[in-house]
Formats: structure tokens, C-alpha cells, sequence
């Protein structure tokens, strides 16, 4: 743990004193604008946090962190801040690093210690992720990343996005092409945001152009993240991580997944056991609410599935397997 | 040639009289609406032909010659008229498909026959393609097609999409998924268009779902068209193709790509001769002139060269290759 580290704005989500508050990039703005915003409220927060201004698993449990440590300072009596942790709590009902932070917060007998501790502890497995993606990473490559897997949504310095930040920091990577990911444009709107302002070299391409830089030579390796892994490795991620490998391994190429340990499921034999979110088609058709498809049904899966044997490496912050 | 078959507004180019004119489906308002015009003047159709409202190779060269014959009728003097099927000639400076037909009809004693040999000759090229690709769609099959290939760009009934639309019909196939083809949605915008107005069941999918799909079961074959074919059956088509061809390969698909025998280069022989396009990033960072994207660089090849030796067959009027 590297407790000497500064835990300021640099972060998607710090602590911020004078007066007291949880300072947060507000991820909605993004990427025409990097704004950020402080906090000062338990309301503050959960509305940044319900509203997606804060967003990504990590980021919204170190938010609540901060958040219970602002609400030991500001919420008045013990019954008014146990009130205001609920809230806080529940503000996202999905995410489990929110409920997990803000009760070994609520818990701990110094909070904002105790969510320093937390931030800390996040930064440095993104940090050690990066260390052992290295070594898959071929010298002087240009990689493919697939979604955004970057450190604002870790409130540290991100998994798979991380690692290639980290590679081009160190000199072992050159170039990083990044996949715009339709529906959504993860890729587009973020990834290449935290791209540019690392300062690594990045190129934006529609998912249909990978195959072909592949063909030519263009791109060494892929990096990508992950959402759930099977005990047999099987991996689900974004839309189109699949199809990524399968062209991954046509043209020989390593395809490198870099995820905490938490994404492991040992309760997951095998990826056919994970179920598939099928998403409003209308993000397929439409654009800023507009319809930009004829009409028509879209079918929109928001994941897939890649083997375990389609993978070169499944790297954590303990190491490859 | 079928000279019994009426040539009227079912066509997005036709002949219109009394008066005299071009009638032509204005591709610029689809999705949105479905608008036909009638272009009384030599101004006009070199108008709609310049500004894109009729697009295609064949559909452009089937107006030309439609528009010849509406310049002897209603131009003036000799003198006049030459000058305006000059004009016309020149509406656009690449499409080969426009000289050719402008020519030949501007040669012949009865122009508005000539037009009509030239566009019966197009729907029975068409239809004889369709004819040919049947025998490779397996029975019942679900098939993924990518861009667009249908017959408002041909003023016939399409190439690949023809297959598809014909195959259905006859009750072969039973299904279609339609790549949404980034960056300019033709997948979207048109394709799935016309399946809707042929009645086809059809779904609109990212490209980054078809993978997914193959690895479930979801698609059974993949039909495309082909923008110029070498001498060894490498084929370039729109950008994500190739992808595709390998997603198929690896799932044991059949790849089939419908083009008319002038694709064919004999001047070429081999993919590696042909020159990729790399058109402007904009395309893939905009979105209806709005930037979606961070600042950054993008990449935006508009076609990707697919081996012959991951095509099934190609098939065109004479057969399959």
C-alpha cells in the first residue's frame, strides 16, 4: 500500500477539505468538457452518484466512502447521519463496491481513514494490474482496447486502460488504437479522453476497421477489460469483445484480459451459465434521441462471451493466469 | 431480357411521360420518408444525380440514360442538346456506370428504347444473380448481410440484398440481420429500409454483436456484395467485411458475396494491388455534424479486402465462382 501517495484531484473521486466535501470529474460532461464539482451534502453526493456524474463500480464505492466521512463531520446528530448512510447506500441499487464502502466506513473509527484506506487500496490494484500486464505486451506495439476500462471509473488509474497508460509510460507500447464501441461509444466519448490527456498516442476506429489494420499489420496485441469470468476462464465484457479474439487469434495476436479479482465468479463454471443483458434496441436505432435507423426491430446483447482458450492471459493485481 | 416487364415508379430510377421526365425515389430523405420526384429538365436529373438524391452506380448510369432520352425530347436544337448531354455526362466524374449509358443512348435512334433495353438489362442481371446465390443460402437460414447492397442503388433489385429479398420469397431463407455499418449507417439507414418494405423479417444488430450471434447459433450464413474483385477472388468491399469473412470462417459459416461480372478486375491480381480509400476521420468522431467523440485522431479506411480463400462463392449473373 503506498500511503504516501496524494489522494487529490488527479482522481476522478478524492476528498476535498476546507470545508469538507467529496470532490468528484463529473463524467456526464464528458468529453467536451472536464469539469469538476465538490460535494458538501450527503445529498450532493447521492444525487452525483444517482445522476452518473460519478460512475464505474469503484469510483461510486469510493465516493461513498468519502461521503460517510463527510456526513460523520456535517449530518448533525447520530440518528440524522445513520439516516443520511442509508441514503447514501442506496443511492445506486446494483453496484456492491457502494454498499461494501460506505458500510466499512460507517464501521471504522476514523472514516475518512478508513476511505483514504479504500481509495489507496483501489489505486494500488490498478496499479499492480498494470505491473503484470507488462509482460504480455509486445515491445513497440500498437494495441487494441475494445469499451473504457480507464481510471475514472476506478477513481484510480483504471484496469486494461491503465495498463496500456502505464505500458506507454514505461516506453514498452507505442500506440494505442482505440475501438469507438457502438452502441454506446465508450470508446469514443471516454477512452480516448483518458488517452489524450495521458498524452499516449491514440487512433479512434469503427469496430468494422480492426480486422483489416490487423490483416496489414497494424496491431500487435488487445487489451481489454472484463465484466464476470467463469471458473474456466470464459470472460464476459462489452459487445464485441468476442468477435475482437476470434480476430485476435486468426492473426496470431495476443489478446491480454485485465481485470481486479473481484471479477472472478467461482460460482460460474463455464461462460454459457452467464446470462446476457439484452438492452433497449432504441440505442441501436436512435442517436441524442433521435431516430436514425429505419424502422424495424435491433436486437442489442450488451455482452459476450470469449472462451477461455481464445485468451493469452487473464491478469489481475496477483499476477497472470 | 424480360421486355414484357413494366418499368414504372417500383423502380427508384424510371421513365415518366406525358410530360415527359425522369422519375426517381429521392435516397436522400430515407429513412425519414419516402419521396419520389420527377425530373423535368436536363438541369434537373443532372441535379438529382449531383446531389446524390438518385445514388448507385447502376441506378446513376439508368438515370442518364433515361435523362438522354428526355434531352432529345425537350432540349431544343441539335446543338442544344449536345451540350446538355455533355453536361449531364459530367454530373458525376467517377461513376463509369453514367458515361457508359449516357453514351450509349445518346448514339441511338430511339433513346427512351435504349434507356429502357439499359434498365431491363440491369433487373435481369439482378434477378439472375438472385437466382444463382439461392443454391448457397442454407434452407431456413438467418443470414447476416453488411452495408447495402439493394436495389434502390441499382434501379433494379439489388445485388446481394436482392439475393436476400428473393430468397425469402421463394421461402429459402427466413430471416435477416443487417450490420448497422458504421460509420455511415447504410446497414441502418437503408438496408434495413428495404427489407421493411419487401416484408422480410429483418433485425439490426452493431457490428460488434455478430460474433455473439454466430457463437450461439443465431446466423447460419453471410451474404454480401463487392465493390471490385482481383483476378484471385480477393474481394474489397465496405470497411468490415474481412471481419466478418473471419467470424464466419472460425464459426463454419458460408461466406457468399453477389456482384455483377464487372467487379471483376482481371487488371488485378491479387488483393494487395488494391488501393484502400482513407476517407476523413470526421465521419467516425460526428455524428450529424455534432462531435461525439473526444479530440483525438481517427482512422476511417472505407473498405477492407477480403481473401478469396474465405469466400464461399461469388456469384454473379453467369454463376457462381
Amino acid at each position: 500500500m503506498q500511503t504516501e501517495l496524494p489522494l487529490d484531484s488527479r482522481w476522478s473521486v478524492c476528498w476535498s477539505d476546507d470545508p469538507p466535501g467529496v470532490g468528484y470529474l463529473d463524467q456526464r460532461r464528458l468529453p467536451h468538457s472536464e469539469t469538476r464539482a465538490v460535494a458538501r451534502t450527503a445529498a450532493d453526493v447521492i444525487t452525483a452518484i444517482a445522476t452518473l456524474a460519478v460512475r464505474g463500480a469503484p469510483a461510486i464505492g469510493i465516493a461513498g466512502a468519502y461521503g460517510v466521512a463527510l456526513i460523520r463531520r456535517t449530518a448533525g446528530d447520530l440518528d440524522a447521519q445513520a439516516r443520511a448512510i442509508a441514503a447514501l447506500r442506496a443511492a445506486r441499487p446494483t453496484a456492491i463496491n457502494l454498499a461494501w464502502a460506505v458500510d466499512r466506513t460507517a464501521a471504522a473509527a476514523d472514516p475518512l481513514a478508513e476511505a483514504r484506506a479504500i481509495h489507496r487500496a483501489q489505486i494500488a490494484s490498478d496499479r499492480a494490474i498494470a505491473v503484470h500486464a507488462q509482460q504480455f505486451l509486445p515491445l513497440g506495439a500498437s494495441v487494441l482496447t475494445h469499451c473504457h476500462t480507464g481510471g475514472i471509473a476506478t477513481a484510480g488509474e483504471g484496469t486494461a486502460l491503465g495498463a496500456l497508460i502505464a505500458a506507454h509510460r514505461s516506453g514498452r507500447i507505442r500506440h494505442v488504437y482505440v475501438d469507438e464501441t457502438r452502441p454506446l461509444l465508450q470508446g469514443a466519448r471516454l477512452t480516448l479522453w483518458e488517452l489524450g490527456r495521458a498524452g499516449v498516442p491514440a487512433t479512434l476506429i469503427v469496430e468494422g476497421a480492426a480486422a483489416g489494420l490487423m490483416a496489414r499489420g497494424a496491431i500487435d496485441a488487445v487489451c481489454v477489460g472484463a465484466d464476470r469470468i467463469a471458473a474456466n476462464r470464459d470472460t464476459a465484457n462489452k459487445i464485441g469483445t468476442y468477435g475482437v479474439a476470434v480476430l485476435a487469434k486468426y492473426h496470431g495476436l495476443p489478446f491480454i484480459v485485465a481485470a481486479p479479482e473481484v471479477t472472478f465468479d467461482p460460482h460460474l463454471a463455464h461462460g454459457g451459465a452467464m446470462i446476457i443483458e439484452e438492452r433497449d434496441g432504441r440505442e441501436v436505432c436512435e442517436f441524442g434521441g433521435v431516430r436514425v435507423a429505419a424502422a424495424g426491430r435491433a436486437a442489442n446483447p450488451a455482452f459476450d462471451v470469449t472462451p477461455g482458450s481464445l485468451i493469452t492471459a487473464i491478469v489481475t493485481e496477483n499476477g497472470a493466469r
